[in-house]
């Protein structure tokens, strides 16, 4: 995939919850009709959720003042909430969401060991950015689902990530101590390839190689305003992406 | 202390919410004027319910299917409640929630390391029964508590632990493999001591050797009727305690 290779083919964005985001709106346009199917989507989203709230879930435990553990608390409510409710829609579509999930069950558990950080501010900088990208990604693949859902969807998955906190915390680590800028950088950087595998695997399949360059055509000027969001989280840090 | 001499004083017990267990009943009654001012409660609470939603979450981390993952999901998210509405009624009270908790985090921190449990069995029962001891603990103490936080402290605490998930894959669990039983009933002991001595921390230390010795004697009911709940809790997992 050529993810830099920017293109531009506006097609209307048709669904009502405002993006917050410009990857958000750009995912919308351009994977309109890529979604996969209802049940995977929320399938994949509520396990991932679970994930990221795990990581967060480590985030507190390893911060090493109270005000940091606590402040941490609430971006890790917010991604419980958001599995909650997914796993609430899948149960409105009649689905077994246990059964929905598991297929993602090993790549996401295999993600998230890759992406795991060695220590308390690698795992702010996972939670930062893994969050950050695969949240807006999937909130702009929403679009693609049958309306109602996909209004939903999208605004669970829009809501506050607890950036402010997370951002507060690493931009202090890193005037303490500038050394730690270096090494931060270069594993943000290390994050963004698993991260994208993880988005790129949502995407609808289709059955022959002329099918598949068709998808990446459409897929790669997402990725590209992905890729600028990732940066712009770097350099909200006073890191180079 | 000789917790297990039982006595019965009865005092009136004060306050509106209803105890959901016997256990909290008579540390209400017994405990009535022990307890520490509320800023002293609430930080000690505050920070004991970040320790066991960090349990939790090591729970949901390890848990070994995607069912039980989702289901300890929900015991998560009440415990954060929990700490988020303690961290709530600091702030009415006009303390810094942060200094508040501050002083109890060596003594948790250590209490959490010492029942930290080896596995994700050895981690459940670890929430089932230190969250069950000591938020009726807790429930009960709120009842020495000025009138009008008495009442939200209580209810706040005294809800849903996420018991039924924690009993059901422990059940599961010991029916499997029937050699867990005397290895979880094993650690269930062991819990129980580090457990009594977050509880009895909690109790506002007096001067002289013969108003200890008069603190003791009103705990001791108390302590007694922690312990038969403990022992009706390690019961329901058909484990001897």
């Amino acid at each position: 995939m050529a993810w830099f290779r920017r293109r531009t083919r506006p097609r209307p964005a048709s669904h009502h919850v405002a993006p917050r985001s410009e990857a958000v709106a750009v995912a919308r346009v351009e994977l309109a009709d890529l979604a996969p199917a209802p049940e995977r989507f929320l399938g994949q989203t509520a396990y991932l959720t679970i994930v990221l709230f795990e990581n967060l879930g480590r985030a507190v435990t390893t911060a090493p003042t109270t005000d940091a553990k606590t402040r941490l608390t609430h971006a890790a409510s917010e991604l419980l909430a958001m599995h909650q409710e997914l796993v609430g829609l899948l149960r409105e579509h009649h689905d077994d969401p246990t059964a929905q999930m598991d297929p993602f069950r090993l790549p996401l558990d295999d993600f998230q060991r890759r992406t795991k950080g060695a220590d308390w501010h690698e795992i702010l900088v996972t939670c930062y950015l893994t969050n950050g990208f695969l949240l807006d990604f999937f909130a702009g693949l929403a679009a693609g689902l049958p309306r109602d859902l996909a209004d939903r969807a999208a605004e669970i998955l829009q809501r506050d990530k607890g950036e402010e906190v997370l951002v507060g915390e690493l931009r202090l680590a890193i005037e303490e101590n500038p050394r730690v800028a270096s090494r931060l950088a270069m594993w943000g950087r290390r994050l963004i390839g698993d991260t994208m595998l993880v988005a790129r695997s949502a995407i609808e399949q289709h059955g022959t190689a002329a099918d598949a360059a068709a998808v990446d055509e459409r897929v790669d000027p997402v990725f590209t305003e992905l890729i600028a969001a990732h940066t712009r989280r770097m350099d909200a840090l006073g890191l180079t992406a």
